[in-house]
This record gives C-alpha cells, structure tokens and sequence, in this order.
C-alpha cells in the first residue's frame, strides 16, 4: 500500500511537467532513442536526461542499453495506475450522483395546485 | 491550449500528493467542511488549509462560503481532464500494438518443413 502510494506521487509529479508530458506522448507512439526524444526540445541533452531519469525512477519509462544504443520505452502499467486512481474516484462522485437523482425521483411530487374549474365527486 | 498545458500541470501536480488525494477522494464522496476534511488528517488546520488551497488553484476543489460556514466540493471537470489526458496516450499505444499484431498477421506464414511420406503431384 505505501509503495502504491509512492509510486503514484512518482507519477503524478513525473506528469506534472510539460516537458515530460511530451516525452510520454512520444514514447506512446513508440519506444525512441534519447537523441530521438531531445529532437524537439528546445533544451540541453543534460536536462533532457533529466526529465528522462524523472520519468524512469516514476516508472512511466524504461531505457535498454545495447552497447551504445539506448532505448526509452513507455511502461503501461504506471500510466494506468494513475487512470485507475483518477477512475476510481469519479466512480465515487457518480455513484452519490445516482443516489441524489433516486432520491429526488422517490420524493413525493407536489401536490397539484387545484384547477378552479375543477369539481369535487360527491 | 497553453492555459490546458497549466491546468495540467497544477492538477498533476496537487494529485502528487498522499494528504491531497485523501481529501479529493473524501470530497469525492460528499461535499464537507475543513474541520471535517482536517478530522482524519494528523496534521495542523493550517496544513490542511495549505492542502486545500493547492486543491483549489488546480482547480480539483471549490469552496464555497456562507456566513462562517465554508463548504469544500470536488470540481470533476480537473479530474476528467487528467483522465482524459491518460486515456489519450492510452490509446496512442494501444494503436501501436494493434499494428504490431496486424503487420505480424499478415506476414507470410513460414513454409511447413517437408513431411517424408508426402509426394508431389505430377
């Protein structure tokens, strides 16, 4: 349960930044070399590095070394941790949702106000 | 789309946090007041309130005062932007892996090694 706990602040703080956002998006669409990924970025491969260890020590990546190659990967299972998390809480607020619309449907209606034109039967 | 950038960022951000997700989840399921957001917290009200004010520049939370009475409520719509946001790079490599699966459905089965009894047709 902590280490749930912790892994979600990794990834919520990880997705915290545009930047990383970006290098999350990208990765969705598949895996990329570390010079691949700084391409867009107007900013130093040292701070693209660090974005990417951000990410990596969060567990939304994953990099493989082959002798000189690296390669970043995106790790499903951290991204759906957070959708599971967000999910589960608007599961909550939909259900109360539910519960007020029941209990507005099980309250008696108003009484209609008497039609003047209307007759009692005798 | 710079504005979406920074209501990403605060909502990410202020979901980074143990203390703040169980006040979202708690106003997830009923709107509720400080004292009764701070009740299980082992913190000073002042924390809380610090809490609850990065909930509310996220836009995650609203409160509403009347007379003395403050009242905290969940603002889904920062929640479902966050979703949203997972489901759509979600959905980026889910299409990748469905065209991995369709480029290797569509490649040429190996040939079946020749069966000894099988004999050409002539």
């Amino acid at each position: 349960m902590l280490n749930h706990q912790a892994n979600l602040d990794g990834v919520f703080r990880a997705l915290a930044d545009p930047t990383r956002r970006s290098m999350v998006e990208r990765l969705s669409r598949a895996p990329a070399g570390v010079t691949e990924l700084a391409a867009p970025l107007a900013m130093s491969l040292a701070a693209v590095m660090q974005h990417l260890q951000v990410l990596e020590h969060s567990g939304l990546s994953r990099t493989e070394n082959r002798g000189r190659v690296r390669t970043c990967r995106i790790e499903s299972a951290a991204l759906n941790l957070a959708e599971r998390w967000i999910a589960d809480r608007r599961a909550l607020w939909e259900r109360r949702l539910d519960r007020l619309g029941e209990i507005l449907a099980e309250a008696p209606a108003p009484a209609p106000a008497p039609s003047p034109g209307r007759k009692k039967k005798s």
